[in-house]
């Protein structure tokens, strides 16, 4: 039971080099056996490319490790404070997928800007407060955790309503029902945060009338590819 | 007879994958058999990995489902919509391709900038008005093809000299005489997108002469390159 | 001798793909023997994936075909002006690569920002003059070789010296020694083409404390990654 | 053990290639065997494709071959200076990646935005003073190096703390242990140059309620792909 918990955490954590969410030993996918209250986590550290199914290593929800020779990634603390905190997930994923570090270093909520973002999320993708520098200094990692359920929190979102955060200055966090489900949302995330951007770049300009074709000129170009008079490629 | 439709359909559908316009299930692409008034579709979120040719769904005109275990797309009624309003297209295309999303979200036409939009469209591709909030809550997806109908007409546009259209919020449609040209016209949509916002980038900005490379840093690493006293590369 | 010319064109316009510079059947190659006087240029509108060394066409200066069943590309009138007036040429390409497209677009010169550039052409890239509408209605392919060959003579750029220019509203050619070259000169305009935009991008931005990293983050960050209390990875 | 060190040194020239940070010949990585003071580096404009390890050339600290045939890289000068007052690095990697240059030819340092960048240098990674005619002129890739040098001296930085540089107008070096952690550090500078654009992007771009999407259609499209009443995919 606990191997296929591995092998799937596994799979899950080669999907993100998979989808470019991920370069050399980036990012981190987790999994939750609930029922035995078991949670199984990418090594710390360790290159995709030589990692193993039986590297994960298992955990409880208090952080004791119950199985592995290796360390777990270094970002374990924030994962066990949403699985304690947040009932109804069952995978984790952290990565620092560009676009979406984009607006979390400019500590920005993603707007929902379109669909693409409501077939996603049931609002904006919000971006915490930073840590304070005592949260930082003293338990780093669970304090990061604990910021993303204050922030659900305060802001009264649903983890299921919405399974993505930014955390201020660093980069995504995002969850699903399983560690398949995280990741694809990984990667929604990712689509979503650059379709913003260029959103907002595409409504701060407007038509440019002195760059526009000529009609002379987009009637020979479209003629000769459309219509009776076409002379582009063959017959 | 149909089950070459549903290869082509499958085939075409496979092809946004290749093509990078598409991740996970999102997308879809139908054709028509305009004699026998038949219909081919994607299924509903079925990943593109495992979706095979007989998956694809048969439906009529009217909706009514012909042949195929599985839903048919949700976005089948404004395929269908546009089936019935534009007679000379024989394959439809939508996808969530980030460039074109990016105009769409912002509600913007794609103004025609230059001979690669030319090639393709005959003048700016239309961004459609806004559903109201009527249209989205009864009958959403044939409104939405009906929006789009209503702005090729408002516009006196042909859909064979505008393969193309944004809807607002939401994202691309393109269509073609067959499924493959459909694809190909949401790739190249997919290019001009790209190229309108880059466009309008480089006209918003100017030469900066306090960036320009010192003439001698030119001189030097011309030469070092070209001309005969290089000296990179072997001789 | 002549077939050779052909397969080295061939697997010049194969490049295209494999560079990443064109889509579907855009884009061409050419080159010239010049002892013979012919020229070998891709097929208009045929699938790379399905081109053959055989299919390219065989064209004497003036246009006349010496060999090939189809037609040569539409851009052929514009490759035969340069091969007649550009005498240390060997091989031309033609692509819509979309960084270079976006300054076509916009009519604007690629400044020289760098020693990317400088290690490629001496100066800026030109952008031509739009064609009138004359000169678009009548033998448009030609006239657009002519306005490249008079920017060039205009401002006393010599050819071998830039080996790349853009045709207003519509994109790039280069050209080099031999088909080879001028392929490297396509895939180099493009990277320096989009250097040029995000420089510019880059130098219009200025540093913003407001969203620095703060120093307890970056300490916290950097030490726990490096340095003797370094937690990430394995021991 | 100097065909191990020349082994090493070309499969990290060929990570430049996987990694997508250099075209054609561009780019070059070095590494140094401290203990006999020899340094093996790529040979002058070799393409990847066909470079052999036994390709690499062989230099003591003053420059002089050891072995080989081939001419080493022309950036070879400022690899020795950097080998020479840097003590604690063993490999130098020397690109033109795109996003790094941008910012290296609009003259900025890269802010330190976030984590990303905290978890990869203790600080902004310096842009370098531009190179006098004088030092452009004579010895110009060993000034080049001097001008890294002085930079770091100037500013009190430590090579160990910051692992990679712009040169104005030019692009990035990196460095690390060895020459598998310089390709390593030259990776991570694209990525860390891409996000401080995107994130000043981000920053400099605020929510547009006028583009938000309305709450109807973000709740037809969440709730049809969410919830009980979904009716996206298959059940």
């Amino acid at each position: 039971m606990l191997e296929e918990l591995k092998r799937r955490v596994f799979e899950a954590n080669l999907k993100l080099v998979e989808y470019d969410l991920v370069v050399l030993t980036w990012g981190n996918v987790s999994a939750i056996d609930r029922e035995r209250g078991i949670v199984a986590i990418k090594p710390s550290g360790v290159p995709y490319s030589t990692m193993k199914a039986e590297d994960m290593v298992l955990l409880d929800l208090d952080g004791n490790k119950i199985e592995g020779d290796l360390n777990p990634s270094s970002d374990t603390p924030t994962h066990l404070e949403l699985y304690r905190r947040f009932d109804d997930i069952g995978g984790i994923v952290h990565t620092h997928s560009p676009w979406a570090c984009a607006w979390a270093q400019a500590g920005r909520d993603i707007p929902a800007y379109g669909t693409t973002h409501a077939d996603f999320a049931y609002g904006d993708i919000p971006c915490t407060r930073g840590l304070t520098e005592e949260e930082v200094n003293t338990d780093y990692e669970l304090n990061t955790g604990k910021v993303i359920v204050e922030e659900f929190e305060k802001r009264g979102i649903k983890p299921s309503e919405c399974p993505a955060v930014l955390i201020h200055r660093h980069g995504p966090f995002t969850w699903g029902k399983d560690e398949s489900k995280a990741v694809e949302n990984a990667l929604i995330l990712e689509e979503v945060a650059k379709m913003a951007l260029r959103t907002e770049s595409v409504a701060s300009m407007s038509d440019r009338s002195d760059i526009g074709i000529e009609s002379y000129l987009l009637d020979k170009h479209y003629l000769r590819k459309h219509g009776k008079n076409a002379y582009y490629g063959q017959k």
